[in-house]
């Protein structure tokens, strides 16, 4: 598929000012380019800047509030509930995540869990800033319905993924993973390219294996009422799908059942609500075990041994994880990013939407190649 | 394969009675038992009465120090770290998990750490005496290094399960997993029972899947030099191989690093040394963030909407984590539970060594069947 290489710059240049046309504050847009951007950098483009048209449809129909401010609704010294008055997630997330830091550098742990929020991009993003503060992150969010549980041929949970950062030398442990086998963004990345999915990725609404991305996101929308993306572990038990759809539910328990908002079935479609996302961020400081510098560099030496072990193939290296995406933002601030013809078809749309003069981002662009139909769908 | 049914009171008197001969008081045995009967009740016979013989082989070897006390060697008001001193496994837990819920329930949440302890039994049992407590609890345990990491051939991590237990009606929700594809436990009973592994559950020295179940465990107890249990999501990272070796690292930072004890790969095989497992447990009390009767409606609610989701097939029920435990104990308290033949000849085998009288535990048993070897390799 077509594509054209884009640097950081002109892509976080675009997003901002794009942003700041939906209404948001330079500050607010900002904040929200920083977490799109750190997901294209590191390699996880189905939640960087080709998610910004349907952050924008959000906006347009009213399921994203761009005047929203979050509200501590319920707090103790080690936790605290927000309700993000369906606000964008970015920011109720960055609100939430550093009062989780606040809370953990002054009690030693601490909770904040969210509801009424909306998609919050990468959850990684949030445990890596907790990370740079020198704490234990963990995060987690529940989102549209796509999980089809176990025996089950309708989706009830959410992709719930949960991610995990601990501080360690060279690079910190991160770990950031859909609850299901693969994230519905891979399935939009792969119906875009149009290529078929892996068996037992999915099941169409009799419950039965799927590989076409088309029909599965059209079960994932709604319009087919049963049908979805598996649980990690697959369809049956014996390879441990209830393991990934207990996973699964600990993310929905950790921040659906906690902060009494949404859980993932009962996520709003209607026109003008927020879609009812809720997150969870708990943050928890080493020094409540001891000596954090004693303990990095246990974690450090540990992974060192992870990837020093005996390979299956010598020419395939063992990742600790983080490490691939640290690898792969390192090369694309150096060689810039590949945005497919699509995405850059619809960033130019919105460009025109706002009237913002698309050849000062992109330059002239030959939008030959375009999938059909991706440009004129969302602007006349 | 052969087996015989007792009652649990039988099994009960049985193991209480072994633990109070390898020295333990009664308060102490009668703690250990109740951890090993109800993963028997709860159908996890890998981890009930017939691992009575493992401990004891541990006792024997000075693995597990009968006489050993929980030491809290650091600790703030929502955190402790405890060194276990290589006693057994379940009595520095339940100390610990107790710890957690005492703290908890003073400042809202706990985390307690253990290192230098031995093998627990099964993670549920600590998260269900919080629950029990109405609060949310978590803990985890690493062990010796049975899992294959992704694109390794040599199992660094343990079977590293996670446990969570939150209240709801008519049960909890209760998830207590390995976050290898399957546990240690489970090849043994494959292999008592003479029966192929299924593929991408287990790969050999070479990194290659391997579905000899003596082979692996083989493997598992040092003698081969690599080769072990695939993570959840198998071998690839196209299913998610990354995703289960993540999960297996999240438990492991949060017990073997925060307590500054020994990661699975360090675990001690010199004779009278402890094994140097360790362990975590998290308590959460509900009520900081809010009303706690409110939050168990609210996951009452979305654990029936899980179990009444349209089913892929409708003679296959759709079960919430901890329904099945429940009702397989409603079961065997009513009908008893089989213990197949080698373990019941394990078992007499222990009342000789310890000069106890079988038939009164066990009656008259024939022994024929019994696999050969397991009977006399023990004692003479």
């Amino acid at each position: 598929m077509k594509s054209i290489r884009y640097t950081c710059d002109q892509l976080e240049r675009f997003c901002r000012d794009a942003f700041a046309g939906f209404g948001f504050t330079e500050k607010e847009a900002t904040q929200i380019t920083d977490v799109l951007l750190l997901a294209d950098l590191y390699g996880i483009e189905s939640h960087g800047t080709q998610r910004l048209v349907r952050y924008h449809k959000s906006i347009e129909k009213g399921a994203v509030k761009v005047d929203a401010k979050p509200e501590i609704v319920f707090e103790t010294p080690v936790s605290a509930v927000i309700d993000g008055h369906a606000g964008m997630g970015q920011l109720i997330s960055v609100f939430a995540a550093e009062l989780a830091i606040r809370k953990a550098k002054n009690v030693g742990m601490a909770f904040v869990t969210v509801r009424n929020s909306n998609h919050f991009g990468i959850a990684g993003y949030y445990t890596k800033m907790i990370c740079d503060q020198g704490l234990i992150g963990i995060s987690t969010t529940n989102s549209e319905s796509i999980l089809v549980h176990t025996h089950a041929r309708e989706a009830i949970l959410g992709s719930n993924p949960i991610s995990f950062a601990m501080p360690a030398e060279p690079y910190p442990f991160w770990f950031d993973a859909a609850t299901t086998v693969v994230p519905k963004g891979r399935l939009e990345v792969y119906n875009k390219k149009n290529q078929p999915l892996a068996n037992d990725w999915a099941v169409d609404e009799t419950g039965k294996p799927c590989t076409d991305a088309e029909r599965v996101l059209e079960c994932i929308d709604g319009k087919v009422g049963a049908g979805g993306i598996l649980p990690v572990g697959g369809s049956s038990e014996r390879m441990g799908s209830h393991k990934g759809y207990g996973f699964s539910m600990i993310s929905e328990l950790l921040c659906a059942i906690t902060s009494g908002g949404a859980t993932s079935n009962h996520h709003q479609r209607v026109k003008g609500q927020g879609a009812g996302t809720c997150h969870a961020f708990i943050a928890i400081d080493p020094a409540i075990f001891g000596d954090p510098a004693q303990m990095k560099a246990h974690l450090s030496v540990f992974l060192q041994e992870l990837r020093d072990a005996k390979r299956a193939d010598e020419e395939v290296p063992i990742y600790t994880h983080g490490e691939k995406e640290l690898r792969s933002a390192e090369k694309r601030r150096r060689e810039g990013i590949e945005v497919d013809i699509s995405t850059v078809a619809e960033m130019i749309n919105i460009c025109r939407y706002l009237g913002m003069d698309s050849t000062a981002y992109f330059g002239e662009v030959d939008l030959s190649g375009a999938k059909i139909g991706t440009y004129d769908k969302v602007y006349k």
